[in-house]
């Protein structure tokens, strides 16, 4: 880790220096455990002391404090945070051209140097571009184009057919392009539908752990860029997916499924086939969706409803039951026990 | 591709030849795309201008229409596309024996060829069918069984003692055969209990990526043939699953539970343990199932309902606070409102 | 499997011998298929006819039969069961030192003898305690630190600087300590947060199939002693899991979400962010929870409450229709049907 100054890193982020700027900053840490080659943050006034006492070499702040750190005053601490973040502690990228001995590249593969292709990678005939670093036991199938600066970490699955690109980052046995669920019914069985459409996942997408993306059955499957899919999520064949969106662990899409651009998903979305959901919906956690979301917003519940609504009916749902027994009381007394009028 | 002449397609599914039937066809792609080499279909009415102009040199259809393409009458078209396609575009077979040098093998594994065993593949004491491929990286531990035809994703791990029939395709980084979640408890604590079943996967089953199968506690946990489950899926302990089932993305189900043949989960059921849900039930999208269900037929939700009921609840629930302030009004009215009669 | 004698079993679990105590005992199994040197085991009285007349060596049961089986006798037949079970069918365990040639160890790693580490197995600079067994395809990142007796299955994926205690078993494609889904939002899009945190999880833990813990943003993600993670299980950065707790398959935790001891979540449940949960909390199937629970004991359902409570509500919404059209009713006849009046 070679480091940055205050000053530099000031820059990076449109901020002001306050203090010495010449301190070189080797990393990022919190404000109570980080030391003088280190910055931290405040972005919670709750922490004020903390960043007064801090022994962190330097400080990105809304505003300035008294104590000993140097530093950067910004109008957005959390968005200079990640900046300053990922300056010291980039992604990894290839830098050296590095093919370890033992993976197997296909002799028509075309790799642009420089790559860093870890142990037990396997590649078919497919391109990948420079800065690209692919981890041990990944596997590309044939006839995937991986763009600029792909990160592929262990044991990822591409199937063939596959388009990753630029600065797409994979985690861990996550797989890609696989066949989606997709089969004809003759009488009592299945008969299989071969997947021949492909996947394509636009630049600067991040996949979570433990994800599953088909490919398309005769078109493609379309995860749009900037967007970000978290651990364990399912995204199923024909799904079409807009740009900056953000789904959170364990969400699903069924096949054919068509969702706009900045659509975020709180954790654990379920979401059916031949959807359309348009721009700008935010859904809130665990919901499920069963039908079209026309609307820009925050909906939320099964049946999915507007935000505030769902979180109404929730909780008049806490006493359901009780909403039961007064309404038999009603009856009774309305009904039954006007008998005697 | 070699191809195949429309007659002989035609033959294939049972239908009949409307145009030249000896065109040669070399795969399958849609009416827009496709070209002179390739069959397209027509299933869906509105899609018929398109199939009179397209340029595919062969066309699958329930009636002749006008156009350039040879046709292909039949009265299934979903079922006769399937047919053709996966004749055009079969799924991985072995039909060459190749063992990939660094493929390792137990000296008394049996494999029977011709087997296409990929890069970085591990074998235990098992035995292999003829026909099998097993692609990059999986492993197959002691005292399996994998049948004829056998296709196995890269990164698959199949644990001891598991069986996997004829034709049973496992998409990439599946797990078939882990220990069960099963624990006595002492005080506070879990002691582990050994699973020493086995897991027993039927011919012509297919299971999707990232699915968990579990091995059974001393007994088998079992999947019924020609059954489909999809991706994420997770199937736990002793579970004993019967034949053509189909179980979309995210279903799970919890140890000991017992269901029949033709069982369709939609996306995202989640079905408790040691129940038993009888032949020819299908479960709605993201129902959570607590109990049996020993009527065949269509139910859904959260209860389990059956389909109609539990559609009629859910729109009950939309205005379940309205419900709640009118029953407010009626019981003020009824009451309170009373007093000064 | 070498066996040990029903009088030395019985000693493991503090239990009476009645009958043979010399007959060695090989291995567990089922009442009705076990063999002369198997012990079976009676927990539930319908058995107790399979019991007498099993050909099973040993029987586990909390009261003597009639029967050829030599017996143990203890309290809890559960327990017992698990102890036997455990000893005739150890968990695997390195005794002598085995390094398979295409394993690619850092020169700077630090392993201790015995270690069992498998073919195509990548470690870094990191350290193993003995007894560790790492199966084929494993990758251990730099800065990891792994106890004695460390089990990992094949293609479990550990990120750097994720410590895994003593005991620690981990089934396969499980991926331990990748990013968390953290990012700060500038304008539409979203900047990544790199995951500078670390992954901590204590003594004998055991983490199913196919699942994702993160490590932390800036601190750590920390599992509790013996805690147990069933199948396709997520659990986000920062979050704090307290010891003996056991997750079913497809639980979620969001990130930063505190959990305290003995806490149990039957399958799927789904956990919100930022929330905390006391020790002793239990939660039903497929709950989802977006606050807090400060009370132990059973929760369940959406909106999670008691139980019972949750409960009696379900039941409730099985007719929520036919009560909007019972206080339809009365509303008529309260107000409209008054007209005459």
């Amino acid at each position: 880790m070679s480091g940055q100054t205050v000053a530099s890193l000031a820059t990076l982020v449109g901020g002001r220096v306050v203090g010495d700027g010449s301190r070189l900053i080797r990393g990022v840490s919190d404000l109570r455990r980080a030391g003088p080659e280190q910055i931290a943050f405040l972005r919670d006034g709750k922490y004020r002391d903390a960043a007064r006492q801090t022994a962190a070499g330097a400080l990105i702040t809304a505003e300035p404090i008294d104590g000993q750190a140097a530093q950067i005053v910004v109008a957005d601490v959390g968005v200079a945070y990640a900046k300053v973040a990922l300056a010291l502690h980039p992604v990894p990228q290839a830098t050296v051209h590095r093919i370890h001995p033992t993976a197997i590249i296909d002799p028509d593969a075309k790799i642009t140097a420089p790559v860093d292709i870890g142990p037990y990678v396997v590649v078919g005939r497919s391109s990948i571009g420079p800065g690209s670093v692919l981890m041990a036991g990944v596997t590309v199938a044939d006839d995937c184009v991986l763009g600029r600066d792909v990160v592929l970490y262990p044991k990822v699955s591409v199937y063939g057919s596959t388009t990753l690109g630029d600065r797409v980052l994979v985690h861990a046995n996550s797989v890609l392009g696989a066949d989606g669920f997709g089969y004809a019914r003759q009488g009592a069985q299945w008969l299989k539908l071969p997947h021949l459409g492909e996947l394509l996942v636009s630049e600067d997408v991040e996949i979570g752990a433990n994800v599953a993306i088909d490919r398309g059955a005769l078109d493609a499957t379309r995860i749009g860029p900037r967007t970000k899919i978290d651990n364990t999520c399912h995204i199923a064949h024909n799904c079409q997916i807009g740009a900056d969106c953000a789904f959170a662990a364990g969400c699903m899409v069924a096949g054919s499924t068509v969702i706009g651009d900045r659509v975020m998903l709180a954790g654990h979305v379920v979401i059916a086939g031949h959807l359309k959901i348009v721009s700008d919906v935010r859904l809130g956690g665990a919901t499920i969706l069963l039908e079209d979301v026309l609307e820009p917003g925050d909906h939320m519940g099964y049946p999915v409803q507007e935000k505030m609504r769902h979180l109404r009916n929730r909780r008049a749902y806490r006493d359901l039951a009780d909403l039961r027994t007064t309404v038999e009381q009603l009856r009774q007394r309305l009904f039954d026990g006007r008998v005697g009028d």
